[in-house]
């Protein structure tokens, strides 16, 4: 009765907090093996640019990634350990990193020091590194950052020569930006023109006013509601001094920003922003998964409105309707408001619970219930296909 | 891209306390038209032979149905105006009767008084009144009922004599029956042996025992722990004394503890025990409905293992698999440790919850959520038809 046992390509992001992306494959792929046994599954784990995005991209990419290790500064000076990825590519190598790894907001120490001395310091120091080694390529993953600098400290450790009204340097923190009074390009890293920097990112907020860094993402970061304004226009006189040494605008454009302004100083030295679901997407090859295949899964903890902005079901979506693969969305909640917008986008959208259920309880259970949602979906789809 | 637009029958219970059947069928048909405007459905709205059944019949019946009310005793003696319908069908014009609209569980006075002295009479009287009008055709809807009086009460009203030790008649109610010593059918009404009555039921509890309606149904209705065993023997006891003067065994048939007792009775008179879901499918041309039909939706308000059992999704299962229809179960919750047995009776079985959501919640949202996902599955079903 059954018409051919189908491909599934499976493509969640991480349920934050519950389940990573790997680990919500294997439970869909559970799920779909009780309604057909031989079900041919593609896991392709997604990531957005935020935390996991590296794991991700260094899963997909087999033998053609390598993972190092180097010591630089963190957020606040202490040396952190930060993983990234070297991919061999047809353009040569190019490096991944995940800025979470270097000045992660779940860094408690750091997170316990004023946000006004954090930098992203470490940063520049990576990518500086990585120049002096031969590397021109990188996609830089923005996300999960405890800072909130405008970048200056990457934009420092670059070249880019920060005083007050002196002469003197200044610390490259939202603090020492206070006394910022001139900003001087000339010593900016040659290579960098020479290189092609992607920013991946899933907010397009620009880097000032209520949208912007600061008022939007500071306070989880510690940012004082009577400090919004001070900080807010202080990265703003920061960005046009530096904007007028570069020859370059970026403070207005999307993504700017994104990890406290580091969106900003990408972009102000020549980066590229795009989504950073979709560039996660061209990393691991997901469009070869959705060649031929019959149906996709994907998902992520919560979705609604900001699911049709740059969030990675939405990436996922949009290649398989491309390629004219039905994709079913599977989240831990999905709020019913956003359910006519992404009506249009998804075959079906579900959420997890079984019933009236808590949050904890849907969390702890989380795999189960995604095993049980898929082999639900699988059944719907079965019988459909006759 | 789509195919025929496809046909739909909906056939849900109610979700009690939440929404009756007929308003479940019209949330689900609105969430299918956000997938196809032009769907056609057919709404069955289902019942079990407990609550509703009375109402989903004749909505069902259309000019077929006469709903009629009478004047019957209730189960302390006050009189209640009971509801009950007449079906012309081939056979003749067939009384179709819903126990709890005269003994109703929901009747707050008659729960104020001691279950002890609550009995069926009413039913008796009722049965009678529509033998006397020429009526020898019954459907009786168990469920719902506030008494346990093992149907002594309809007993006696048709004719069955009940005694103590001295020869004089007793009460027919559990508190009367501790002092049965006999019983005489001979006055037993004659025209019963020329009817045929289908009893209506979703338990298949015998009368008495660790299974019987006094030990699993007796304690909601008022029955306290210590009086378990002592109404349970009285019962049994009765029963024995009321099958050796009619002649038949019924205690221990499927059914026989239904609406305390009264299963046993009506089976002692002859009464045929049906699935209540199954006899409602008929009663509303639920076959005819599936006939030609695409896809079916049924649900209640909480599904587990009990649905397997002979709920109402279970015989709209039964049904819709016999013509090779899919049937996708929609309930309020679906436990979980139920999902292996469901899945293989249902094409999906999903909750309403969009995500973690507490029961007020839940059933105050009900058409709405209902709404939600008839269109998350019609996706998934349009997606898969291509």
């Amino acid at each position: 009765m059954s018409a051919r046992t189908p491909v599934f390509v499976l493509a969640p992001d991480s349920f934050k907090g519950a389940l990573d992306a790997p680990a919500v494959c294997a439970a869909l792929a559970d799920g779909l093996r009780r309604v057909w046994p031989a079900v041919e599954v593609r896991a392709r784990p997604m990531a957005d640019g935020g935390e996991g995005t590296l794991d991700t991209v260094l899963a997909a990419s087999g033998e053609r990634a390598q993972r190092r290790v180097c010591a630089v500064p963190g957020a606040t000076g202490a040396i952190v350990h930060a993983a990234y990825g070297i991919l061999a590519t047809a353009d040569g190598p190019t490096a991944v990193i995940e800025i979470a790894t270097v000045v992660p907001i779940t860094d408690a120490t750091a997170m316990a020091r004023d946000v006004a001395t954090r930098d992203t310091r470490g940063i520049g120091v990576l990518i500086r590194g990585l120049l002096d080694g031969g590397i021109r390529r990188f996609m830089i993953g923005l996300g999960g950052s405890s800072t909130n600098d405008c970048g200056a400290g990457l934009l420092a450790e670059l070249g880019l020569l920060i005083t007050d009204a002196d002469g003197v340097a200044v610390a490259p923190t939202p603090e020492g930006l206070a006394d910022a009074a001139r900003v001087d390009a000339a010593a900016l890293d040659p290579r960098l023109r020479e290189s092609a920097i992607t920013l991946m990112s899933d907010v397009n907020n620009p880097l000032c006013g209520p949208l912007g860094a600061t008022a939007v993402f500071g306070p989880q970061k510690g940012v004082r509601p009577e400090m919004v304004d001070v900080l807010d226009n202080r990265l703003a006189r920061f960005a046009t001094l530096a904007e007028q040494a570069v020859g370059r605008s970026a403070a207005q454009r999307p993504g700017a920003g994104a990890a406290g302004g580091l969106g900003f100083a990408l972009q102000l030295i020549g980066a590229e922003a795009r989504s950073g679901s979709a560039a996660v997407a061209d990393l691991i090859g997901l469009d070869a998964a959705l060649d031929g295949a019959d149906w996709a899964l994907t998902g992520e903890g919560r979705s609604d409105r900001q699911t049709l902005l740059a969030k990675a079901p939405y990436a996922v979506a949009q290649s398989a309707r491309a390629r004219g693969v039905p994709v079913t969305l599977v989240s831990g909640a999905v709020d019913p408001a956003a359910l006519p917008a992404l009506g249009e986008m998804f075959a079906g959208a579900f959420a997890l619970a079984p019933g009236p259920m808590d949050l904890a309880t849907s969390m702890a259970r989380t795999a189960a219930l995604l095993a049980d949602r898929a082999e639900q979906i699988g059944r719907v789809v079965a019988a459909a296909r006759g």
